[in-house]
């Protein structure tokens, strides 16, 4: 939905990239952040918990409020070429295909079906629309679960050939532990689909479901054989991106979290609103520039086309003014992805 | 919202009843459950949690899935004669009425100026919309909560001379401490406004704002004097009652409760949700048929005007025959509120 189901075009050779620098240091000074070098932004998420958990200092935070919100796409996990779960639309698109002759003559149906994805990067929201209503809608909230968890089982990333939940970044998921470890609640807070999300958060991120906040459809409850379900309808209900997200915590979690971490334009509210909340106070977001372990987009360059993360040099400058801690893929992590040696 | 905007007559006699029975029970057998006669309501309660939590059963329950929700007004607190939230709305009214000269002219607003409680018993819908945008939208969230916490600090019942916060019926505090206490997670989920109930959830209930599902309006982001606020709109969002409950569950929580408790044809969903997850699974409805100490209506009769509390005799012989329970505030509570001797 909105700048989330933009799509990009597919990067060239880049997607053909199958090298992965090795990255091994040793002797971390704090076990539970492994995988990142002991730079800026290690040392600010340290400060940033000793500040919140000293009892001692002015900037303490009681456990109930020590709240963690975590974007998802580009800052737990790869969102190029296209987001996992645009992926997972558009095989389900065309999965149902056989049954939907009419497809073929339809837009954007039929684009989809002939992989014309430099036409798919023109994509107008009422397009996403149309295929979200297609693939994700008229089917009950435990038939969506059934086929998304199937989907993640078989489906794998073309450049790396992993599923999509392997192509998390392990140092997110170290700083999600460490902060857990330290009385935090973390959060998803994600402008993708918040069902979608909730059936592998626990697995893939030790997130329990009523800890995501996403967008949604609205659903409706009805009676199949006399057992109520909830149907999915074609219908956009919320959409939990840009200014989005600052209402979608205040709806769903009530409290105003005290570190966010995001990667692009959609996360900027989600900073500001972190931020305006006093006390300790960490906002931090992932700079995609390691085009050998990963992607290079947004200001550090590289592939043609950001549209696929709105990192613009606009929100770069701004996180520099405001004291929002920039993450370097390329400098800040040792390591990447779990199966990285 | 909905039927929890519908207001009904005054009491007129039962009103002014002062007279608190004595009840006095030693030796209960769960200390746990003190105020609880040992009658049918305490030993499903009993049974029920004794089935979740014994690892060697058929009907073990993970601690991460015991989730236990709670209706507000009438299953945790008094509302009669009137939602203590529409009790805020209409004392907000009027406060406000000195800047609003037209409204002396205007309906709604003339008749809750004038007390005519009758009229007000006739209120459509859109009557309760309009008394809601005056009172509960047009600020920020942040001021929102500050007006509601000092009312509740300042305003009391008619009837008991107590702020409405000591008007939570002493046997559901014990029954969601046992709960926690053997693993739970207990939420509202409340036809009520949401970010009402998070004003007082934590002190008054032990639940936590994020553990609060309720009805809201729509809130927008926007900056004041260059920081960030979230205004409350005079525009409905989502109604958490009836089918909407099953709804919020999903949205909020997105797991299925084991337990529900309620006392209104507004609960019903929930019930039957509930019910429909399979395992263990406990349905209770209140039913108020204690009119020396609290109230009697619905099926209990009593009070002229049921509206109120929509316990219909259809909800009480549903209940008979799916096998949810009925709480009778007169023969399983010992004791209805703290100050009770």
């Amino acid at each position: 939905m909105n700048d989330h189901w933009k799509i990009p075009k597919l990067p060239g050779a880049s997607a053909a990239v199958m090298f992965l620098a090795l990255s091994i240091h040793a002797n971390a000074q704090t076990p539970e952040l492994a995988s990142w070098n002991d730079g800026p932004a290690k040392q600010a998420i340290v400060a940033f918990v000793k500040e919140v958990t000293d009892k001692s200092g002015i900037k303490y935070v009681e456990p109930q409020d020590r709240i963690a919100t975590f974007d998802q796409d580009g800052t737990l996990w790869v969102e190029h070429p296209l987001y996992t779960q645009a992926m997972f639309a558009l095989t389900r698109l065309r999965e149902l295909a056989a049954q939907h002759p009419e497809w073929e003559q339809s837009e954007p149906f039929k684009i989809v079906l002939a992989n014309d994805y430099s036409a798919m990067a023109n994509f107008s929201e009422s397009d996403w629309t149309a295929i979200l209503a297609a693939t994700h809608a008229g089917m009950t909230t435990e038939t969506f679960q059934a086929l998304v968890k199937q989907w993640l089982a078989t489906a794998k990333d073309a450049r790396f050939h992993q599923p999509y939940t392997a192509l998390v970044y392990q140092p997110m998921l170290e700083v999600m532990d460490y902060l857990r470890a330290n009385g935090f609640r973390t959060y998803i807070v994600t402008g993708g689909g918040q069902e979608f999300a909730r059936v592998y958060s626990q697995s893939v991120y030790g997130i329990p479901p009523e800890q995501v906040v996403g967008s949604s459809i609205q659903t409706k409850y009805e009676y199949q054989d006399g057992k109520p379900v909830l149907m999915r309808e074609p219908k956009v209900f919320f959409v939990d991106d840009n200014a989005g997200k600052p209402v979608g915590m205040n709806l769903f979690i009530g409290k105003r979290p005290c570190a966010a971490f995001g990667n692009s334009t959609g996360d900027k509210q989600m900073m500001e609103w972190t931020q305006a909340g006093g006390g300790a106070r960490l906002m931090m977001l992932v700079l995609h520039d390691d085009p050998v372990r990963e992607y290079a987009y947004g200001p550090a360059g590289g592939l043609p086309d950001t549209k696929v993360g709105t990192f613009t040099q606009a929100l770069y400058d701004e996180a520099k003014s405001r004291g929002w801690n920039i993450i370097s893929m390329k400098n800040d992590w040792k390591r990447i992805f779990s199966f990285d040696k």
